[in-house]
């Protein structure tokens, strides 16, 4: 084997009440990472396509290559590959874009060496992708993206990432507004230190979604999709979110929240077509603001990334 | 039916990374109200055993009589009873002492009744019994006392309680030292504003704590049983809680943590005896320091208030 084509699917962070420590898998969309094996040691990005122009060329700055390397430093090896990043979900919509290319990398290398590594030990190389690609080393949507499922990052020193067992099926409705959020600008605006009551309040919702979707209990789940750490300050950088999230709740969506630092939203139900009907919904109401939009309808995506030739 | 004898637990409030949010019952110890119909409306504390002379008889001051009342109100009742409070757990121990009280009055007068209103209803009158023993409204005692199991109360307004389904046998070794912390020193240590990326942390114990207990992994609880909001300040109130706290986690302890406020310390794990040994060796460690305690072990009990005769 010495060419391996992989896809690792979009995310969505945060959940609401689970700030910098939920993340879920979709079907789709999602980049696919094509490697193959070259005599000399060393990573040569050879293509990348659907970028817009956007991404670098230099194996040393692009999150691919940054986080392939990581994990053939870590295994001492002396593996060479060609890249090329297929990019198939937009650049900076708070859907995991740079997180799902460094993730098809990273599992891609591991592929073609034997799969020496368990997908959960590949995490941590991932995150140094994420690193270079938004400052920050999150794993909220390497993590579920690699690995599928609802995770809950626990802990960074020691990683820890629990998978959350489901007692029900979830459906996801995500909408991508064409506007810029920068990522520097939706870390900005939250607040630095939290009230006591707040946190206790937040602590609430998160149990109740936790539980909720343990326990198989929507009314837990509903509950649990709010927030006051970060949307009530985050909803201000994306045009008409608020009215997007009244219009989700009236149809009858469990919640209604940003993905990751925005600008896309995410409604989560229990019915697949009602997901699909809110976020068309939701589409039509950007598109009647005059801002285009993308939306995709998603159970949760129990794989994560996978081979696909 | 014109009298009854009802039991009701001590409980473990906070849990570590549950601070104002989860709470235990235990099956020992536990106060005991009786309750007998008298003829004409109105309260009457005939008898107060076991409180040292602490508590008031006066029914407008006496939180057993004041979540009595408030239930009546509710009911349009014109019942009236004698009480007698047998006091079977310290006062000021940190174990819900005043809430076992009130959960004990308030299911002693809903069975005389006829039980019109579910064990859950009844939360919200014991929640007055705590406003006037404690100064705040609080149900992290009262509701796992009333309920059985382990609870989380995900909000006040409205009043939201979830019970957490176990997957494993968990067992609380609880250990009052005879020293006094009182409620307004315990809640006056505790920071105001928390940084966010404490919240962020305690939000990862959190959810290892809930995820660890549903899903029956220890070691998620293990890491679940940590808490950076309330234990580093109030740890201080409590002379060698630290020392207490290497040791049972150096005896296998799965975590141990403030029970409420103080001063009682819990330990938690999933073995009876181990549970056992951990409270006999805090207590004698605290004895070496020349403080008297008393401690408990006990499985998660499941019942919450009972009628004993």
């Amino acid at each position: 084997m010495d060419s391996v084509k992989v896809f690792a699917p979009a995310t969505v962070a945060n959940l609401c009440s689970g700030y910098d420590l939920l993340g879920l898998a979709i079907d789709f969309p999602g980049d696919e990472v094509v490697l193959r094996a070259k005599k000399e040691p060393g990573l040569v990005i050879k293509k990348i396509q659907g970028d817009e122009g956007k991404l670098p060329y230099d194996s040393g700055e692009n999150c691919v290559t940054v986080a392939i390397q990581a994990y053939l430093d870590y295994m001492d090896s002396q593996a060479g590959f060609e890249v090329e990043l297929h990019k198939k979900m937009p650049i900076g919509s708070g859907l995991g874009s740079s997180s799902a290319s460094s993730v098809a990398g990273i599992f891609a290398a591991n592929y073609l060496l034997g799969e020496p590594l368990a997908k959960k030990e590949l995490v941590q190389f991932a995150i140094e992708g994420e690193r270079v690609a938004c400052g920050s080393a999150h794993a909220d949507n390497v993590a579920p993206s690699l690995l599928g499922g609802i995770v809950s990052v626990n802990s960074y020193d020691p990683l820890i990432i629990n998978e959350i067992e489901l007692g029900l099926d979830i459906f996801l409705g995500v909408v991508h507004p064409n506007i810029e959020v920068r990522t520097a600008d939706a870390r900005a605006v939250l607040p630095k230190k939290i009230e006591m009551g707040d946190v206790v309040r937040q602590s609430g919702y998160l149990s109740s979604l936790l539980l909720g979707l343990s326990q198989a209990d929507e009314q837990m789940i509903k509950f649990g999709l709010q927030d006051v750490l970060a949307q009530p300050h985050r909803a201000k950088l994306i045009p008409h979110f608020l009215q997007a999230k009244e219009l989700a709740l009236q149809m009858g969506a469990l919640g209604c929240g940003i993905s990751g630092s925005g600008p896309s939203i995410f409604t989560m139900t229990t019915q697949k077509e009602k997901a699909k009907e809110i976020a068309a919904e939701i589409a039509r109401l950007f598109a009647s603001k005059g801002i285009e939009s993308s939306f995709y309808c998603s159970g949760i995506n129990k794989n994560g990334a996978r081979v696909v030739e």
